[in-house]
């Protein structure tokens, strides 16, 4: 089953708050093998919002909208549809009655306004809003000039009700029982290209899922989708998927999925039995608070020294000041000496370091904007690595973070 | 001047990212007084990709799409619009000198699957890109089968960049004149009950303006914004209610605009010639994080520590065992213990500690998850406060970061 989504309001034009519920919608759909081929954001306006819905009824045959129900002169959903499908609005005592009802639960009395909320379109199902005063609406008009549209409110958390306990179930029955399903094998430390290359051309293996490439901060994604197939068969081949891009990707992948990189830091920590401790300069506290937003990561993690100036990296993390005079701050033995400053001083098994030049100032030819040494500190030795990290002051600092992470994680022998 | 946006990637139909490069497009252009008529997401399909920039430029006459450009075989909006247009794909050297440089600044080679970036759609103008190796495209074909069709990466990074660098300038140049434009005055610390309370009724004087309070983790922002006015008239009448809304809620407000805490508590240190300091416990790293993403931070900040565990309060920051047994990690006194040892170490004229329990365990009857004390050390002493946070542990470690910042700001005496 194919299906559109129309977002309807003219904040969402201005860019005033994001379209939460288009990615609800979206991810909810998919998830029940609805497959989600187009969405639409209008405005407030209906000849606006009555076009939008006639092409998505013309291209697929169903639509959702949200937004556009309330009791407000702006909201004029209901009656644009109502009017482009010929379906008239009639008053309806029920809807009044759960109005009045929800007036009287909170002690107030509804404005004449509200009545507005009470008219429905000819020959449409109510969808009892149980959290607010809008009822969704369900209207099944025949096909061509009809087609399926779902009216759905636009405050989120209505919206996600609404379609969790009246519209899902009522798509699921007519979907085929097949499902949409993703999952993603997750890379850092390797540009898109240079993973391409070494994936090649992997698509007619495992066809007939879709495998996407997804570059961010943290690294590159690499996502696999099974489209209307049924659940089983979706589940095995994206596990043979998984499989194929871990083999031809070996060296970058840190996890599947939701796994984030300091979550997998900490159970190779704790699978090991070892303790961990951060000295940051250019990050300044993230990969300190990377680690620190995993839940119950005080049994592994000790804690971080932030050494933004010279002064400090000598006094708490003992570094010579004739290194910081010899090879600047930003250095392999500068970098060396404060992770193994800050293993000393918290008795850690394994502790990174990491010294760079976030920018935007601070560059030279020799250290362009990006320059960043970073150093694992263990038992068996200390070791350095240097990288250019491009983007903004704010990119180069995650990527740095991230880049501590998996010099952690590679230290500890995993993944 | 009308446009449409049209954002491409299966990842927006399947609700797995959320859409910030259509939120950035509608307010800046909107900002710009460039109307957003209409927002639509396709997938990687090349049909549905020429579709609906047909569409658009059927409705509206100009439409930017941002995503597909990249150098995998899923980027493919470049082919479709050059096959809508009837514009051939040609290579371009200069394109290709430019990713070759953007590569040698990485020290890295490009893969042979780069060479397809270097191809642009006879009669574009190239964007240079100089954040990433796909350029922009500006292609303005012949009206009723053409109109402006402006393409940009998926990256938001790159996105924005471009459009600030770019597109703006050249669809200004365009435009009537008249602008959309919002100002901000930002709050913290207090409910959106109260401060709604304490403004009151203050729309009918700064009409035609609108006013709306935006809450969030930060606190609240208060934005007021003027539609389709002349720009003087529009910052005129800005200003004043930017200064009415001041007068009316005084204590909370910390800046305007896109002014951050972390960037409001340096800039106070450095007119008063004062050093920082940070001693944080559930926080982990966040608060340093903060005060580091701010360009220039290194003039005032000199670091911190993260003591995730007691011994590391113990040792590095010298607070007593006797403390910690008697009052627990998440008290008065440890918080004040912390940010006098940090001050001490660091040699600081301001510190700030954090201690509380970020959750989602960890809580108990006399401190629930949430419960976080705070201290600032200064010359003239040691003050502390609890707060009481909702949300889920990221929630409330921002929350405490921010408090922490706020504190600081206070106890400078400003704002």
């Amino acid at each position: 089953m194919h299906i559109e989504l129309l977002t309807i309001g003219n904040e969402l034009l201005l860019g005033q708050v994001v379209d939460t519920n288009a990615v609800e919608l979206a991810k909810e759909l998919s998830a029940a093998g609805i497959r989600v081929t187009r969405r639409a954001t209008v405005g407030d306006d209906g000849a606006a919002i009555a076009d939008a819905v006639r092409d998505a009824l013309a291209r697929t045959g169903a639509v959702i909208t949200t937004g556009g129900l309330g009791p407000t002169r702006d909201d004029i959903t209901k009656a644009a549809v109502a009017r482009l499908l010929d379906a008239p609005l009639e008053f309806s005592d029920e809807v009044w009655g759960h109005v009045l009802e929800r007036y009287r639960h909170f002690g107030r009395t509804p404005a004449e306004s509200n009545r507005s909320q009470a008219e429905v379109p000819r020959g449409a199902t109510v969808l009892r809003n149980r959290w607010g005063t809008a009822p969704g609406l369900w209207l099944d008009a025949p096909m061509p000039s009809g087609g399926l549209v779902v009216m759905l409110p636009g405050v989120p958390l209505e919206m996600r009700l609404l379609l969790q306990h009246e519209v899902l179930p009522r798509l699921r029955a007519r979907a085929d029982g097949t499902v949409v399903r993703s999952r993603t094998v997750r890379t850092t430390g390797v540009a898109e290209s240079t993973l391409a290359e070494a994936i090649g051309n992997i698509e007619p293996e495992i066809a007939p899922l879709t495998l996407a490439y997804l570059p961010g901060v943290d690294g590159v994604d690499l996502r696999v989708t099974a489209w209307s197939l049924p659940a089983a068969d979706a589940d095995a081949r994206l596990a043979a998927a998984i499989r194929a891009l871990r083999m031809r990707a070996p060296r970058a992948v840190y996890g599947e999925d939701d796994t984030d990189l300091a979550a997998a830091v900490l159970n190779a920590a704790r699978a090991r039995g070892l303790t961990l401790a951060v000295a940051e300069s250019c990050t300044g506290g993230l990969v300190g608070a990377r680690i620190t937003a995993v839940p119950g990561s005080s049994e592994v993690f000790l804690g971080g020294i932030v050494a933004y100036t010279d002064l400090i990296k000598q006094q708490l993390l003992e570094v010579p000041h004739a290194l910081i005079a010899e090879h600047g701050a930003v250095s392999e033995a500068v970098a060396c000496a404060m992770a193994e400053g800050v293993r000393r001083n918290f008795g850690a098994s394994v502790t990174v370091s990491v010294t760079g030049i976030a920018g935007p100032t601070g560059g030279s030819e020799a250290k362009p904007v990006g320059t960043v040494w970073l150093a694992t500190a263990a038992e068996r030795g200390t070791q350095a690595v240097r990288k250019v990290f491009g983007g903004s002051r704010a990119d180069i600092r995650a990527r740095a973070a991230q880049a501590a992470l998996w010099l952690m994680l590679e230290r500890m022998g995993a993944p």
